[in-house]
């Protein structure tokens, strides 16, 4: 994002409010989601879902998404339902300052548990 | 993507069955619920909305998406919904066969209507 | 329906309450969210729902449903969808006492108003 | 049907793409969502759902839905949710071809497992 | 509320229809999208859930509402959202009426299971 | 509430985060469900909506929503949607210090335009 963008982002400026508290909750709710969203999706029951973010160098907010669950099938779709959407307020929120902003490389960082065991992006 | 992954995907032969009209009718359906989704955007009714597939390169394909309507809010953030989720279907689909797939660019790339009139990205 | 089901419903003394205000209720509720339940269903701003029951004949419930507009597009799909899931109601708070129920022939009767004019069915 | 109906289904040349798939996912998605359609139905995990779609004979379409959980009460609900969802879909697909489409005999063809057995309709 | 609207409910004259069974429904919906309505909140499967009205006094109607559930976090939100959902739609139906109904007092009257025990209000 | 869940919030310790911003959205998010929550409720599109907070002496923290549209019916219910969301939304954030919180004197303060006029709690 340009440096207007992320100088109101970090000034909590925005006319709209604290953007990263809008787009956490934003990314949790839409996980818990993610079975009316994702067409062929399970309904399962997320234990915990969370979204943090830190800037990582100048016009760039990484955005973390982690979601935990009990239940038998994977929770990688939720967590990275959770990024986007998450990812979506920060753009609706910043968006009349800047229309430029774009969403890099959403994709899937760590998996552990299930039948497929631990697997980290190399 | 992998190879794999794109070899499954043309073929359609994939377990969950025919990925692009699945991640059409998905990114279509979200869009009408971005305002549930977005905390702070507006109800508004969408004229049409679309989404597209192109391969765009060997393990690249392009997902792009439109959205119309005649209220007097922009309507970005529907299409920028539509276009996310469809990737993220186009993802669940494929998981079984390939984690490491990754959603890059999601970004706005035209607006015309309104009172900022017509923008193109650069 | 069996004449068990029948009397039930006459006499109200479900486990689960009187079913006729719930399926109408059920019936209308389930209208409002046609675009989040049909995929290619426009958004539209419902004027009025009704839902209507009405025996006709021994073991016969009759459901009408009505819905109304000033959208460009049709509301047939709404009424629909109230029949629908009003008749699916009954079937829930019924099935203990029969499983068999049908719903037979879920129809549009008649549309009047916009482009194509007034269709009554024959 | 009517054969102007049929035939713009076998040819999947509708307007609004393939209505097949499209009837599908909605019978599916809308099963997912069948606690917050019928009032008094529980919260239940699906394990999974399906809906198949056949020719049976001129100007018919059969449409057959299946549902599965490991929860504790029944799920013929979802399953006849997602057929009524999934025909209704196919309707307002043929809609602009022919009005006059009946979805004749909602029921439920056969359910296992639970307290009360093994049933089949006769 | 005022004697009007009082003798208006009691007598299940508004044009609305009956109001108690359309806010008891609506409470128990209400209920079950707990999780999408309280950010936080988690996930949990309802194994029942009610909502019942009493005449308290003149002008006074008292509405309680239980919820049950076997998962491992509390329920105490989902019966507080169905009070207070059942009460609004009680407004809702008797607005016409008057506008000045309030609704008093949203507590959690008593809580059982789970760690921290059997708890009643003083 | 009491001093102890007070001094929580105000120093916004608690364990969920800060409960303010999330009643806030919270409210708001509903206030826009509000068609879906409430049977008889209008579809009707948000100009705009707000909750605000203010404490209102010891203990006491005032919650105040606002609802705006251009639609031909009333939007009070949403204010009333929103103002109750997100108490019990600082409930939930509250209740692992205090279960004892009561959400006291839900009701329209004001209201204006459409056809009943300017309206001011007495």
């Amino acid at each position: 994002m340009s440096p207007a963008a992320e100088r109101a982002l970090k000034e909590a400026t925005l006319p709209k409010g604290d953007a990263f508290v809008a787009a956490q909750l934003a990314g949790i709710m839409a996980a818990k989601q993610t079975e009316s969203l994702i067409p062929l999706a399970h309904t399962l029951p997320l234990s915990s879902g969370d979204v943090r973010f830190e800037w990582a160098g100048a016009g760039t907010l990484r955005v973390e998404a982690e979601a935990r669950t009990v239940a038998r099938t994977g929770v990688e779709l939720e967590a990275l339902v959770a990024a986007s959407i998450a990812a979506l307020t920060i753009y609706d929120m910043t968006k009349a300052v800047e229309k430029d902003i774009a969403i890099e490389s959403i994709r899937l960082l760590e998996k552990s548990g299930g039948k497929s065991g631990h697997w980290v992006r190399k």
